[in-house]
């Protein structure tokens, strides 16, 4: 049995599981995430705890413990050295607070790649050996499985798809870089975009979806607005779609997937995202690498990060 | 011991060599491309008996041939799909026709990947595990390899990153696409660029160094006349590795690489090139991830496709 857990920017979810994906029990709390790492390695602890009494077990029983986080980690090192998440936080030994704290070994892994193996293992890419997962969502994050395995790079950075050019005179990112594939294809760039034709003054009901204020539009109020039909939400998510499908070609391309499973909020759109997307991708990949990836949505949802922090642990313990 | 054949739109190179990489004899002919496939194979078959020959070798000797060619082909079935060095080949069962020839087994690489496969064995990648070999040449190719194996795909098509899209609205691109790394960095790019820029008038001896045509500019003569200090040659050479460090840079990001080969005839203009494409590439990319990468030159020269077919043979034998 392993303790998994996914420490987001505003939740924790901790869940006890066993190396097959079968799900014990599970916790949720908030993250104390403005009154920095201290607190919230507490809070991480004592959502342990409660998993465990949940599921009626002890320390004892569990074999290790796999946490994913967002943003830049070395996992040999189990240092968290940034994330989008977690703003102030920098070289943060996460694992070894972890491992202090409960006495049980830990394992970091950024959260893209934890979903990514949690798919690959009990979720949409069960049947593959080669797949790519990607996160749409505020930014995009992604992990890479080669051969079986999830593929980690030189320092375990690699995977990050959301930072590759698409637009090299694109808009500016929060990475430095300028036409980052998450500039255009993200939750951020839609309601960026949004903002930006709002302030234009194009007729919208977009407002109305965001209490009025243009500084509540999301990508959900866009969203929300498209499914009664606004235009202008409608064609934004268009946009925003096809851009998703130059990133999928710049994927296709370069590593012939048999599979691409797309995750995170922005994905729950759903066919109005991923239909113009599709197109794009076929229009610009070479035909027989589209045809060889199939495109299939997230299955794990919410449950996807911690469940792959346990696959994680389980895999570190026994490698 | 076996026969690498690396064939190319002008010429073919045939070698014998060890598994471990070492070469017993070698032999250059000329392509019949405008010929078609079964003059090409014959070409083929006359160059390895020679190259046996030469060798004082008899074919049952070689176990295997490994064959190196340009464009998309499948490893699994041996059919070249279409190579962009021989115009109007379609579907062309190549391992087939030389198995059939030569009477031993024979096997099918994209020559990029086998460069890759070459450099890794027995040039400037022999001691990474992950790597990307990219050839800079008339257009852009590539050879991934992760864990010490060559990374293929579903169908054998990984490794065209060529095709990545850098910049959604630049030019159009052979394969369909626009924006294609290698319609911004490509010697064609380069020869490119240099044409237009001559035709609005700019000042330069380029077409001194290309006979005073136009159409016999190349990167080959940019570059004479970059290194007669010609300042517009010198411009569209930094132009051109500023791009080269765009693509570095995503692959860098994706793949957080141990090592970078850098192949290719445009590779021999050398730091000239390489030093905008390096600033270009560390200013993009996530600062770790460009530290652990090493950028190095291959080292095989033309020997890298036929040394490399011949490692491909070798573990298609052995697998």
């Amino acid at each position: 049995l392993y303790l998994g857990v996914d420490l987001g920017g505003t939740k924790i979810l901790s869940v006890v599981a066993g190396a097959g994906g079968k799900m014990l029990s599970r916790d949720y709390t908030s993250t104390p995430a403005g009154k920095g790492p201290e607190a919230v390695i507490q809070a991480i602890l004592k959502s342990a705890v409660r998993t465990l009494k949940n599921a009626g077990l002890s320390k004892d029983e569990i074999k290790a413990i796999g946490i994913a986080v967002a943003g830049i980690s070395n996992p040999e090192t189990g240092i968290l050295y940034t994330s989008p998440n977690l703003p102030g936080w920098k070289d943060v030994p996460v694992r070894d607070m972890l491992q202090r704290g409960l006495g049980i070994n830990a394992f970091l892994i950024n959260d893209a790649k934890a979903a990514a193996l949690g798919e690959f293992y009990f979720g949409a890419g069960k049947r593959a050996r080669n797949l790519i997962y990607i996160t749409l969502s505020t930014g995009i994050g992604g992990g890479i499985i080669i051969d079986g395995k999830l593929y980690e790079g030189a320092g375990g950075a690699a995977g990050e798809i959301g930072h590759m050019t698409i637009d090299v005179n694109g808009p500016k990112c929060n990475c430095g870089n300028t036409g980052c594939w998450e500039t255009l294809a993200s939750g951020t760039a839609l309601a960026r975009e949004a903002k930006s034709r709002i302030k234009e003054g194009a007729g919208t009901t977009i407002l109305s979806h965001s209490k009025g204020k243009i500084g509540l539009v999301t990508a959900q109020t866009v969203h929300a607005a498209a499914l009664e039909g606004d235009k202008l939400a409608r064609e934004l998510i268009r946009q925003t779609g096809c851009y998703v499908g130059v990133g999928l070609a710049n994927l296709i391309n370069i590593f012939n997937p048999e599979m691409i499973i797309i995750g995170g909020g922005l994905s729950h759109i759903g066919d109005m995202l991923m239909e113009p997307a599709k197109e794009v991708a076929k229009e610009r990949a070479f035909k027989s690498s589209y045809k060889a990836a199939r495109l299939v949505f997230a299955q794990l949802g919410d449950d996807a990060g911690a469940l792959g922090a346990v696959a994680f642990a389980h895999q570190r313990v026994n490698r």
